[in-house]
């Protein structure tokens, strides 16, 4: 039988993250025992309806007793008054983790408030789904996903911890400074956001082409942006405010790489434009052989 | 016992298209008997290999002798030429159809070599994935999917033989003019491919951040876009060269709205970056709510 890592998990935010966290944890034996807390009452009451935490009653003081491994999985723009909020209740030698998709700006949110003695090691996992709330989570979400940790300083034991907690979790681990991570995050995840947010807004309110044939037309193409431009609008807010100048840099590689491409359609440029479709097949075949997609296709959509 | 439309489909290009008609027109009965013809020898055996046409045997007067329904299901680039070959053996009252992605410069290719007598009713049936060729077609493609007829004049029964004919395959068929169309298929079509090519392109020759990171980390985002990015070069580079006009058009929109969204996060605007996400969820509700997407989270996918 695999030893629990862990004593006890206090999660904060039982949202899509923080259930999916919950559930895995347990399905996984990764700790003994599961207390959370959130800022809203029905997010609580829904989570001891689905019985997915020993303790979800709501006392701060006890959900944090004995706590060996807490993680913030609130969104990033309230992460850091979360932290301030928590602290005074942190047992020493505990380690204190997050999930926040961005990590300069919940670092900087967090760090001045852990207590001498607890062990703040910053993580993302990479890995969610359109929806949000206790509901959606699941407890194999972050099989075979990659989660980023982006420590003050590698190696140690928290460090190790945190890893393997995440490991038994089904995730594999990396480990980056923060600064890098919200690049590669910036070109992964938050570019694509940003482009689907915005081809979807354009879509909705052009002259010539009316919202409804948009939606019914929508299987040619446009359906696949629609999915992470439905994602939350909190949490996205959050990101984009938080990653700014990551994001901003990326934005203005995509808009020259997009003049140009612009460029080889008005001049008729075929052989310029069957090159570049031709690279892109490659990066597609590499997640599919990487396990990061399926090779199904159309994602293997049934409609 | 539902009763044939037509006596015999001569289908030209049995790639996924042209091939998944075959299926899908024996499978619903819609015709008597199919015959095929495509360039590509190996393509051709292959469809004999896979039994679904009565005769793939390459001989185009034999192919065309009969047929009251021939359809040409290859790159738009080269439609014009096919037609042209095929011309001198069209039947009269035979209907001549296509399922080119583009209309207007399908239209401007084929018509000069309708013969008289041949009704040509242009279509193009909004259904696809990622894949080519004869082994990629399946008999459920077109289920659900809308079929856009733009023939020259609406009514008259070789347009109402051809709707009936897309309805039997398990199509919803609409009627417009080759402009609207274009225009039409430009926003949810053309535009979605032409942002997930570039994109793509951008990740792959970044400095900061390598193609293997970005093949990592793509679950977090970025493989949403690598799928359509993935499409085949050839019919590709033809549907931008043959559409440019208002590919252009619709790219000028979508770089105004991106400025705009570019200036709310420089700006930290979070209240307007919240009220676009808002409405872009509303969309996405439209598609799933009228069959068009999956509601499974993360369209169902299993990795
Ligand atoms: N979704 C993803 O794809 C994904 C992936 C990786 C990382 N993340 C990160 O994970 C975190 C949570 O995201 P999520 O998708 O799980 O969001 P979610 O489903 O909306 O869950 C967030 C939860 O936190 C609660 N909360 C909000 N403010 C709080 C506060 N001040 N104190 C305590 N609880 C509070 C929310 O309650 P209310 O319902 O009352 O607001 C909600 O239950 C974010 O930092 C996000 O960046 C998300
Ligand atoms: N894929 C989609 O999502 C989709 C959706 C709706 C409409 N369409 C339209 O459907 C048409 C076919 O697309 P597809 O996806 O089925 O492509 P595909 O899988 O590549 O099939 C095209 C077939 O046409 C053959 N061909 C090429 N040139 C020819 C010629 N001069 N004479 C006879 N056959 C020729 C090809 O042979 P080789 O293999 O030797 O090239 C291939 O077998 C295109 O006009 C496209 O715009 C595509």
């Amino acid at each position: 039988m695999t030893e629990p890592l862990f004593k006890k998990l206090c999660l904060i935010g039982l949202g899509l993250i923080g259930s999916s966290i919950a559930r895995a944890a347990r399905a996984s034996r990764a700790v003994q025992e599961i207390s959370a807390l959130d800022a809203s009452p029905q997010v609580l009451a829904r989570v001891r309806e689905l019985g997915i935490a020993d303790d979800a009653g709501g006392d701060m003081e006890r959900a944090l007793k004995g706590a060996d491994l807490v993680i913030l999985c609130v969104p990033v723009g309230v992460i850091g008054a979360v932290a301030k909020t928590v602290a005074p209740y942190l047992e020493t030698g505990a380690v204190l983790s997050d999930v926040g998709s961005v990590k300069g700006s919940v670092v900087a949110q967090i760090a001045p408030h852990v207590p001498h003695g607890v062990h703040f090691i910053p993580a993302h996992p990479l890995a969610g789904t359109e929806y949000s709330g206790p509901d959606a989570g699941f407890a194999t979400l972050f099989q075979n996903r990659w989660c980023i940790l982006t420590p003050a300083r590698a190696g140690g034991d928290a460090v190790e911890a945190t890893a393997e907690f995440w490991k038994r979790l089904g995730a594999k681990v990396e480990t980056m400074t923060t600064e890098h991570h919200d690049l590669a995050l910036a070109v992964t995840s938050h570019l694509p956001h940003l482009i689907a947010f915005n081809i979807v807004g354009t879509a909705a309110h052009l002259e010539q082409v009316t919202q409804s044939e948009v939606i019914k037309f929508s299987a040619s193409g446009f359906r696949d942006f629609t999915r992470i431009a439905a994602s939350d609008p909190t949490m996205w807010r959050d990101i984009f405010l938080n990653n700014r100048e990551a994001v901003l840099e990326m934005l203005s590689r995509f808009n020259a790489d997009l003049d140009a491409l612009r460029s080889m359609i008005e001049k008729g440029d075929g052989q310029g434009l069957f090159d570049l479709f031709t690279r892109t097949r490659a990066i597609r075949r590499g997640i599919v052989e990487q396990g990061q997609d399926t090779a199904a296709p159309d994602f293997g959509r049934t409609h």
